[in-house]
């Protein structure tokens, strides 16, 4: 029977300790065309896993899909992040795959790009094969949204693009309800729907050093190719 | 007269607010030999810069030099980093180049390794040709840390590799005191500054997002090629 591993479970525990309140917060590295690393911070949103495959799990996180990050990820899909809680003194960094999963074209686009599986990103792949529907877990991410979030996905252009002067900013809405109320909430709410993309990242390895234990630990888990973790103890 | 660039302004004044106090932490993005994204939380130690130019601002930090990124940064020396400042809601994004500066080898070695300064890498250069003397940064930066810091660069291997159990650390020294009084305090302390090595991180830009302010806000900065820099208001 496929179990959750031990690297997911002591997250959650130092994701539930009070003293890491709001550490929701990791930085994701990705590699550009020209070999150069890039790294920003996202909201972990939640972890999920393909059905029956608790052994397989996925973090969840979302960007603008008009990001530079997207167009590195088509290119490259390794990702690594750095998840730090400050208060346990726990330093989680996951490697592996990312999968962006844009909006679905209303109709047949072949400018759409859902960027392939890589063949080695088993839960990824066991998603596909399972006939995972990505568009209505992004459209459930995407309603959990504050209105204030995705007001976000509302800027007029790419975010990091050249504006004149922060005039501009005052026409953006800086509110998209959830229950669009007027026209302009509902066209805010389309747009803002258009431009949320669902980010999954898929961890192949994890590096686990607790610097709040001494003396300090470390410890790191592979994924084996069948689905299961070895665990290695570790130099800190 | 070349100035200090206001985003080396924005920072300090980020970190000084007593709503990020302990965010002197940041995480480091590199790129190994396979093209894949890494990246780990560094402590920031200071900024510094060549004499006479404020213009040219780097960062300082510190690693043990038998760790993964000490070799990932021989062959790209490109690194970007995300500093998050959860109380004020601040990201700052610095892209540049990374300089690593192990201990000078008490004898003529042909195996030491101090890495060429890239081209552009102006802040590096400019240090080198005003004769910095690395070495005495270095074990400047060597003595402020504590003696459990210290302890940490002790370890019998590279960071990361494989132990058996928990049981071979209590052999390990825990403290390495800064004024050795025993002769093992003694030979660890070598040990320690040995592996000790300092990292240098000169951006070349920088990207500042206010999270913190209604609307939010976003500033790009870039370095020109005579060492001033351009801000640019865009998208956040």
């Amino acid at each position: 029977m496929p179990s959750t591993p031990r690297w997911v479970e002591a997250i959650n525990k130092a994701l539930s300790n009070p003293s890491n309140k709001g550490k929701n917060i990791y930085q994701v590295a990705t590699v550009d065309a020209r070999n150069a690393p890039h790294v920003r911070s996202q909201v972990h949103r939640a972890f999920t896993h393909p059905d029956g495959r608790p052994d397989l799990p996925l973090l969840l996180t979302s960007t603008d899909a008009r990001t530079p990050k997207v167009l590195q990820l088509l290119a490259n899909p390794a990702v690594e992040l750095a998840w730090w809680m400050e208060g346990t003194q726990d330093q989680f960094r996951l490697s592996g795959f990312a999968h962006i999963v844009p909006a679905s074209p209303a109709e047949p686009d072949t400018s759409f790009r859902f960027a392939p599986i890589p063949a080695d990103a088993l839960a990824l792949r066991t998603l596909e094969a399972q006939a995972f529907d990505w568009e209505a877990k992004r459209l459930e991410l995407f309603q959990q949204m504050s209105p204030g979030m995705r007001a976000s996905w509302c800027v007029p252009g790419a975010p990091g693009s050249a504006i004149g002067s922060y005039e501009e900013q005052k026409e953006w809405p800086s509110q998209v309800p959830q229950e669009p109320q007027t026209e302009e909430d509902k066209k805010n709410a389309e747009m803002a729907s258009k431009n949320f993309a669902l980010m999954l990242i898929e961890p192949v390895s994890v590096d686990w050093v607790e610097l709040g234990v001494k003396p300090n630990r470390r410890t790191i888990f592979t994924r084996r190719e069948d689905g299961g973790w070895t665990e290695q103890l570790a130099i800190p």
